[in-house]
Order: structure tokens, then sequence, then C-alpha cells
């Protein structure tokens, strides 16, 4: 990689595999959680993630390339952090956790959907910037849901403890 | 871990070894990149992160437990990216990809200082949440030198092609 356009490639093949990556992780999560909020809400980004999916093979498509992923330390790492979570919490722990580990994910999107979108608008791929402003927008609501449950499921398990 | 008391202690030996990773993989970066005014931001920001270790060790002082840390796959993660664009990238997109990935780095560490800060509240951790909101402020105020420096960066970029 030495220029702009290769490095937004590059890092748009990186995210399409993490968002592959993530239609895996995120059904475990469900399964694994108890909170009947938290579970609905990983069902209901599911579905929005394989929306992305479909949204940024439009993005590759307006820049002339195939979509494709390449292997992303990141989000393997990230991800790896729920299975360890998974393996070794339960009861209020494991919820707390694995709404934790959902927020480190969507902060994670955020700032490689914001930095995508930034280059797409200086490359001059109008269409592709739309695009990835709305995946951004997207996880920037699925955060905000996330961070209003991480408040309260933690003070429902603390009046419960 | 089955408590939130269990997890807070746990995610804590989980930020305390990703900002003891940090300040091994900042200099590398630094070191890396072409860009002054991210070199010297990157350097600044690995003399608030020894900072942060220092008030984390007060955290754990805070609840009567001794600092230490434990593997984070998710930063480890983080940081294997950096290591791959150091390897594989040259010029414009080496700068832009690090600045990101810095980003990145950033973004985890407000997703896990926002988790910690609300559990310490919960369980009524008083200094623990004074001192875990300290750290979060200077994650965001670093996040937000690196999104000007990410735009006014690749603008350039684009002037000099």
């Amino acid at each position: 990689m030495k220029t702009l356009a290769e490095a937004f490639h590059h890092t748009l093949q990186d995210i399409y595999y993490a968002e592959q990556a993530l239609t895996k992780a995120l059904p475990k999560m469900a399964e694994a959680a108890s909170n009947a909020d938290f579970k609905a809400l990983v069902n209901k980004h599911l579905a929005e993630t394989k929306e992305q999916i479909a949204l940024l093979e439009k993005v590759f498509a307006s820049i002339g390339e195939k979509a494709s992923g390449v292997k992303c330390d990141a989000i393997d790492g990230l991800i790896k952090e729920t299975d360890g979570i998974i393996k070794d919490a339960t009861g209020v722990a494991l919820d707390a956790c694995l709404i934790a580990a959902a927020q480190a994910v969507e902060h994670y999107e955020i700032a490689r959907y914001g930095t995508l979108r930034e280059w797409a608008k200086v490359l001059g791929h109008t269409e592709a910037h739309d695009l990835l402003s709305q995946i951004l927008d997207m996880e920037k609501a699925a955060n905000s849901k996330l961070t209003g449950l991480a408040v309260t499921s933690v003070n429902m398990a603390k009046k419960a403890a």
C-alpha cells in the first residue's frame, strides 16, 4: 500500500471481513447472554450487519472493485475477547462483560467507518461516502442502545444483589 | 467471574495490560510514521499512557487490590494490526493507516473506560470512578486530536498528489 486509494481499498476489505466475522460471533453472544433485551438487541444487530455487508458490496462496486475481505487482526482480537468471556464468566458478570464487549466492537466499527467515510470524501468517491455514512449512523445508533442497556442492566443487577 | 465486582476487577486487569502493551507499541508507531505532527502526538500520548498506568495503580489500591494485568486479546489484535501496517504500507498509506489505527485504539480505550467508570459508580467505588473519569477524559482528548490530524493529513496528501 502506497496511496490513499490503496489504503481505502485495503481498509474496506478489512471491515468487510470484520462484518462477516461478526455474523458468526453475534449469534454466539446472543445465545450465551441471559438478559432478554441484550439478546434482542444483538439479534437485531445481526440483521443490520447483513444489511451492512450488502451496503459494503455497493461501496466496492461504486469504486469498480469486486467485494472481498482480508484478515483483520483487530476484529479477530475483539471476537476472541467475547469467546473468553463466554468461557470464563457466568451470571451478572457474563451479561455485563458481553454488553461491554459488544460496545467495544461498536466503537471499533465507528472508528473504522469514520475513517473510511473521510477518505472516500477526500478521494472524491461521493457514492461510497454516502453509503459509508449510512453504515456509520447505524453503528452509532447500535452503540447508543448498548450504552443505555449497559447502564440499566448493571443497576438492575445491583438491586437484585 | 460471577459478580459485577469480579467483572470490574478483571476488566481493570485487562486495561492495565493494554496500557502497558501500548507503552511498547506507541514508540514503534511514532518511529514508523513520517507525519511530524502525528509523531509528536504519539510521543505525547506515550507520556500520558505512563500517567494512566500510575492512575490505574491508584484505582487498584482504592479497591484494596494489587495492580496486575491479564492478557487482553482485543488490544493484542489492535496492536497486531499496527504491526501489519508498519510492515505492508509506505508513504501516504502508511501515515493514513497508522493515524486510523491509533484512532481505533483510542476508541477501544474509550469504550473500556466508559464501562469501567459506570461499573465503579454502581459498585460505590467513588475514588475509582473519579480516577477512571480522569483517564477517560484524557483518551477522549487524544482521540479528538487524532481526528483533526486524520482530516488535515489526508487533505495535505491529496494536495501533494
